[in-house]
């Protein structure tokens, strides 16, 4: 009886500054249409190439219904291929991560070599065109080590994006580092709950203690959310230009943000008593006095870039309830464990803060869905980058409700 | 392909003095329809207000998708609030009970007084009206301690059972006494297999050994199901009509029941040896040859109050297939544990009966999703209250499919 | 937004010798469009009638939302009836296996005999006819002791199949053997790809060591897939003749296959070195060469006849990502545990056989998922019953689409 609105309508009940209309953070139907407008239609952060080193190295990922395997190929590029068998449709990579030189499927023995061309199969040769059958591609680019795929057919421009954020974060040398902490989370919240908690920090000095050790609040070079903080970015600022380290946040629009910002005085890390989590520091570097590089990217992913580690974090939507989040901790390769770092201590403010906001999420989830929610207003000094993540999504949906009523209308 | 009949058709399948079409206890969508016509509203049992003993003592209860707060203020009444923050819908209480002088959103510390008014929210003072901003209120009242919400705007008229039953209970003084047992398990069976188990004692000779050492099968006061029943009951009659209690069933249609009723002979509480089951009477009671008051009001509550003890039972559907029953134990407040009573001693019968009843219910749900099941012919001694409870749900869907039907024609 | 093509397009896409459309492995509307067209519409092979022994004995089996009863009645035939009571339609059994004089409600006891009777109903004896509320039938034949049921009113003919195979299996006497093993497991695919997986042996040198002992890979005796398997067949042939022992594959198309083929050489039972997994052989029989009868019929099961034990294979769907596997091995009644075989060695081959394909179908389902899974296609050497499957389950359901779609041109 009582039915969600349509997708339609949701999208029309937007109101800006305003939280999103309830059922878009519940309803199948818009999950689904999310799924074709913005997962299947994006460039999504997958991990870094450094999780890759070998030949045959791979890992496999799931995006809704479909599992895509990202190999690195004889020829030391990483590829990604859709991961069901030309034959009848078996996975055919079936851990999250392994080693081979060439992909076999499990079933027939079907086995493709790592560009995803078909070299073997038995009892059909006169039958099958080998050429017609290689495991199908996907769009992958790779942005300082930081591997993207696109399963859409025509992906969106990802240039500006590049151009962009290369000048602050190649000096990294992110393909460069290994992994020495790795924690995957179900937060069972909508995506969109997950990534509009992570684009402000309104919520921060109610919930996250550990992370205000390092971080400062605010979020741009003129914001004067914390105290004495215009002061410290005058002194960073003149230190960083002298050093040429790029810190103005760049023009991404709702798409896309980085911008270096400082931590809180004496503070050079993001650990728990501010101190540096590895004595090593990241590529050549010797003052760890870089602050901190903050990217995020559109629909799914955020990074923090600091002297002595890096973090990369992805979210995956595994329902309407549920969201994957996937963090990594990077450090120089050449870094000792028990000497240079303690992947414990590394890895503590962040551990405590993704449990902080998984909490948070999933009752926001749990409030959204009653008769009583309306969506209320945003702050407009706190919560700024969470309107320009909705301003986003917004027009991403509308422009996929725009092409499907076009094709309605011609008759496709 | 085989698609259930719609809510529609079912209703008119309906055969008085026989079970309900099948569908009915397991179609998702007449589940919905439910959760508008019933469920949001009609008047529910919640709990007895000796739960929340002290100013900021509050409950949180979910009724479908709404978790709702009900809470004793600051004047010392109980109120009731949607449980989702103005601003961007989080819930407020998380746990099913706590305290506290205000009502504050863990997410950013948005914060309500006990009456709902919003009182604090930062960054956001120039943008939001606080008084526009308050929770969202509930109806609440309270029927001798007992207290009852209602989601609707325009709830129905709840005096008649006030004034029905008030001279039963309110002796008992429900509000003075203490929870000294509680219970609460899942059946996965539909609400209503659960209610129609309720309503009738057909099958206790079968399953419920326990109870019957205490209750009499006989529902009515000219019942002759139990042997030498209409003797009891005669003298019964001449004892409680000279002490000015109260026996003869209220008149209440098919939307409650209230009715003294003997125990067996020289039984005087639902124990499992029939004697007391608290030395201290409740109230203010000296002779425990009260008999047993059982009170019934549709959708969700049946109640037994006893000389040395009262019960209340709530249930709360959980899905088509899932129905929560809550039942809470209460004696005289000064009574003493270990000297006055043993709480598992006095939660056995029933703690039993649930379990039995559990069992009943669970098979009746699997059995009647069954190409084979027809509605099948009530007993008109043994279950003319379940063909009463019947009456009063077929009343209540009707009621609102006409209601949606008369909205859909005026283009509303 | 993505919506599953309809049953009917997914049957137009159908592409012969190619696995089939996607999501008929796995989309809700054509899972339960099977329901009707075949799992309600088929003879389904059950168990054998040696797991009920004496009258009152009982079995349950759950086929999609109905429960039947299996039980040996009065007059020791086997007789199946919906497991729904007429009162208010509980679960009568509530076991999957059990033995009792009487059918007895465990709700209101209202009790049937073993032909179904209803025969004793407290209250209710002047308003219900007990001869109008028996428990429902279910069509039940029994073929040399297999119990076969249908839920159609109007079941198919199965007197072909019964006449075809017969003379192959009435001599191993099945109804008069004894389990000594039962395996039940839930394999988390689509039935159908259980089915396919095991209508092949194209996969069994990969993934099947332990069945391979015994298991000649064709399936045809002039099939030439094994080495020196024509040779065999001829020698095998002569002496089967000899001694009366049908071999030739009978003529059962896509419906069903019986054939009686060789060991591989030196071996005389499927088990893990060849040598009998039982010394008492089956029936009254001597010579333990009589290779192996292997039985098919859609839609459900699969059988081996040794000389030694028998094995029946029976699938049932329990959603469209889920179907059961029960599989019981057989020996003759005389048998003695621990001198004439050991059940855990008796099982251990098909044990580890359906842990495999368990394996194989679970990783087949997943990739059929993907938006990159298209039907391909089947060696005609090694797939050629999955072909024949295949067929036959596009038959069952353009019938049924095609009965459907004249009802509703007709108006029903």
């Amino acid at each position: 009886m009582r039915k969600n609105p349509s997708v339609e309508e949701l999208l029309e009940a937007y109101k800006p500054d305003h939280s999103l209309p309830g059922a878009l953070y519940y309803d199948q139907a818009a999950y689904d249409f999310e799924m074709e407008a913005i997962w299947k239609a994006e460039w999504l952060f997958i991990c870094n190439e450094c999780e890759l080193p070998e030949p045959g190295d791979f890992r496999t990922v799931e995006i809704g219904n479909n599992s895509i395997i990202i190999v690195r190929s004889d020829e030391n590029t990483v590829k990604a291929f859709y991961n069901t068998c030309r034959h009848r449709g078996s996975r055919i990579c079936l851990e999250e991560r392994g080693s081979s030189s060439r992909l076999t499927c499990p079933y027939h023995q079907w086995t493709y070599d790592l560009n995803g061309k078909l070299i073997f199969a038995q009892q059909v040769a006169e039958h099958v065109d080998f050429n017609q059958h290689g495991l199908k591609p996907v769009n992958l680019t790779n942005i300082a080590g930081l591997i993207y795929i696109c399963l859409s057919d025509a992906p969106p421009d990802i240039e500006k994006f590049r151009a962009s954020v290369l000048p602050f974060v190649t000096p990294y040398e992110p393909a460069k580092t290994k992994v020495v902490y790795e924690s995957v989370i179900i937060e069972k919240a909508n995506w969109k709950l997950v990534m509009e908690n992570n684009r402000e920090c309104y919520h921060c000095a109610g919930s996250h203690p550990e992370l205000l050790v390092s971080l400062v609040e605010s979020a741009l070079p003129d914001d004067p959310k914390t105290p004495g903080f215009l002061q410290i970015m005058e002194e960073k600022i003149q230190k960083w230009e002298s050093q040429g380290l790029p810190h103005e946040p760049v023009e991404g629009g709702n798409e896309f943000r980085c911008i270096r910002l400082p931590f809180n005085p004496g503070v050079m890390s993001m650990t728990l008593d501010g101190k540096l989590g590895c004595k090593k520091l990241i590529s050549n570097f010797t003052d760890p006095d870089r602050g901190d590089i903050r990217m995020f990217r559109v629909p799914n992913s955020w990074h923090h870039f600091l002297a002595d580690h890096i973090m990369h974090f992805r979210i995956l939507p595994k329902g309407p309830y549920e969201t994957e989040v996937r963090t990594t901790w990077h450090v120089h390769p050449d870094a000792l464990e028990g000497w240079d770092y303690d992947p414990d201590r590394l890895a503590e403010v962040w551990l405590s803060t993704n449990a902080q906001d998984k909490h948070l999420a999933e009752q926001n989830a749990l409030g959204v869905q009653s008769d009583a929610y309306e969506p209320g207003p945003y702050s407009p000094t706190g919560e700024f980058m969470v309107e320009h993540f909705n301003t986003w999504y917004m027009e991403a949906m509308r422009a996929m409700l725009s092409a499907t009523s076009k094709r309605r209308a011609s008759g496709e």
